[in-house]
């Protein structure tokens, strides 16, 4: 009766994804917020286009909680298109044909940068809970030592949604000097206690799964997938709109005529939801399901500037486009109305761009071509600043 | 590190609760929307007032998904105050000085009514899922045995919030010429697209708990009590505002200066969703869950009168007053407005307030001033027009 069986094949990963990794030895550990000390650890990310000799193009990309760094083509694990392929490539307003775009797997993550599913070189078996809580600082320390190791002194810009936006408002708060223009998009300076909320469900979900083996189901195994495929499908509901769901779904019944006074999935909107959780099963971890998760509930910018989100930006020269959607309910505009007056206060350059939208918080992983529009005009003006000519 | 324990003991149903009950035999079978007979069952009521010698002043209570009959008083399993506490009583709007209230516990619950958890007299075994799939008509049709029972030929009014108000839809539908009038609260002519998938993740969540042991759980001495704590905590978040969410907890950290890095609650959030969880796992039953969740994604007025929700209304002479909250997401204004568009195609009686409040779906179950007077005001008028005089 239930979605997802738990005899149900293991994930397995593939040998050696594609792209590049950047291994930091034992002794260069990476110091985290947590006072804890990492290493050796790996980064691994993907690059398209060229950099230029000036090395003044580089666009650096950030991913969110369940993405990865495969923007665009086909991802190693799904076999389906990167996450922004609408954004990203020869021609688009990210232009592989004019900028090097970077993205890297984000630290705890589960797609070759190091995180909980991976050994631990010290006991020789994979971390699982014992792998120090990271935070969105953390993950952008890590992609710093990667832009250090590209040799790029300046991004041109650092973008992302969601999460991604998390880090981009990081890298603009910990490191002006290294970024030209941030866009965070979909984003919020702090996580809300709804969201934290939302995240906390799925959480207990995989940890309520006997087979996540208090976190140790690598080494018993198993997978916590019914856990997490229902983390997945709750999650996967605040990333719609109310009305994306009403106009795809509606009441429609699954391939049938009438309701069958069961527990089947007999409205489509069920249907999709237990796809959503069990295909999600197969190409992500549970326990960077957790620690990543973490790491966006404990997000808040302020904290570190004194409790005054200004301060996360006094005097910085870095140019700012906000961009968020009208149907977002989990990142609404709000958030990012809060910190465009907080760049407003200290007289930051700063744009704010509302789309929209009405396909909720995912809007900004889809075909929308005013936001693809609004991104386009604005890294234009940003190139023409900066002195890129076009190729 | 999950909040709920399987070890934790398990519910301790009263031998006796509290209340009337009403019992029909096997050869009296309720026929249900499914097809399928129940048969023996009994209807668990409460009732507050006197019947006045017309019977004219009865008021039928219907409650929400995890509500039941006791309306005031001190809850038989939980201690706590009865759900409905400042709207019904001696002096409140349902003035029970001079209403007859009645509140029965909805077909499928587990409050003394027959429900999966009860005996079936077949197999001597609880019904566990063998218990028919209900609906909402199916909850109205026995609740309107009841009203033939104590020989109430008219009720002066139906009125509930969330599922109460579809089950008030229902009565007014099928039965207008036993309704004088009907309150709606916070309610819907059918459930969203959105609604059927929170539900559709509780009731995932609960069958994915290995101890819900495919519905057989109490025959097997078990309680999927971390599933249902899960489903329970997912839907907690829907009966809230974001605002309210952010007012009540912020980021506000549970007893501690600062945040632990792990998985604790550090959040005031988590650790209040964590509470909610676990202590409903204590009063409801997790196969009731399934039942009435699935009763209400079922629920769509329309389909039953032709497709067309004025169908259900037409020539009816109930007086209607739709009460609907501006901070609920779950339950918004816009469904109301739907209902109050077919009563006014059909030249209906129709009062329509929408009282602004931040609290979110649970205002109704709250103490909100303009709120009582509302449904105070349109219940004197109606006492007026059907001559009933202050005791």
């Amino acid at each position: 009766m239930s979605a997802v069986s738990t005899n149900a094949p293991k994930i397995t990963w593939p040998a050696q994804l594609p792209g590049h990794r950047l291994t930091f030895d034992a002794d260069q550990p990476l110091r985290l917020d947590s006072g804890a000390e990492l290493g050796p650890f790996t980064i691994a990310y993907q690059t398209h286009g060229t950099l230029n000799a000036e090395r003044s193009n580089a666009i650096l990309v950030c991913h969110a909680l369940t993405g990865d760094q495969y923007v665009i083509g086909q991802h190693p694990v799904t076999g389906k298109p990167g996450w922004w392929q609408f954004m990203v490539g020869p021609g688009k307003p990210i232009d592989t044909d004019r900028y090097f775009v970077i993205s890297s797997n984000v630290l705890g993550g589960c797609l070759g940068t190091t995180g909980p599913k991976d050994v631990n070189p010290a006991t020789g078996r994979p971390y699982g809970t014992s792998f120090p809580v990271i935070t969105i600082a953390d993950m952008v320390r890590a992609q710093k030592l990667l832009i250090d190791h590209l040799g790029i002194e300046k991004l041109f810009c650092v973008t992302g949604g969601s999460m991604g936006a998390m880090q981009v408002l990081q890298w603009a708060a910990s490191y002006p000097e290294r970024v030209f223009a941030a866009v965070p998009i979909a984003g919020a300076a702090r996580h809300s206690a709804q969201n934290i909320a939302f995240h906390e469900v799925g959480r207990q979900a995989i940890m309520a799964d006997p087979d996540w083996c208090e976190g140790d189901y690598l080494v018993e195994s198993k997978i916590p997938r019914r856990g997490l495929a229902v983390a997945r499908m709750a999650a996967h509901i605040t990333y719609l709109s109310e009305t994306a769901l009403h106009r795809k779904f509606g009441r429609n019944l699954q391939n049938r005529q009438k309701v069958t006074y069961g527990f089947d999935a007999d409205f489509e909107v069920e249907s999709y939801l237990r796809h959503q959780g069990s295909t999600f099963v197969d190409r992500f971890d549970a326990n960077s399901y957790l620690y990543i998760t973490r790491a966006m509930d404990y997000f808040d910018l302020a904290v570190e500037f004194g409790g005054a989100l200004p301060n996360a930006f006094r005097g910085s020269k870095v140019r700012y486009c906000l961009i968020s959607f009208t149907g977002d309910w989990l990142f609404p505009t709000s958030e990012s109305r809060a910190i465009v007056h907080a760049l407003n206060a200290v007289a930051a350059n700063v744009s704010f761009v509302e789309i929209k939208s009405d396909k909720g918080h995912d809007a900004f992983l889809l075909d929308e071509p005013e936001f693809a529009k609004t991104l386009n005009g604005f890294l234009n003006g940003c190139a023409e600043h900066r002195g890129l000519t076009h190729r």
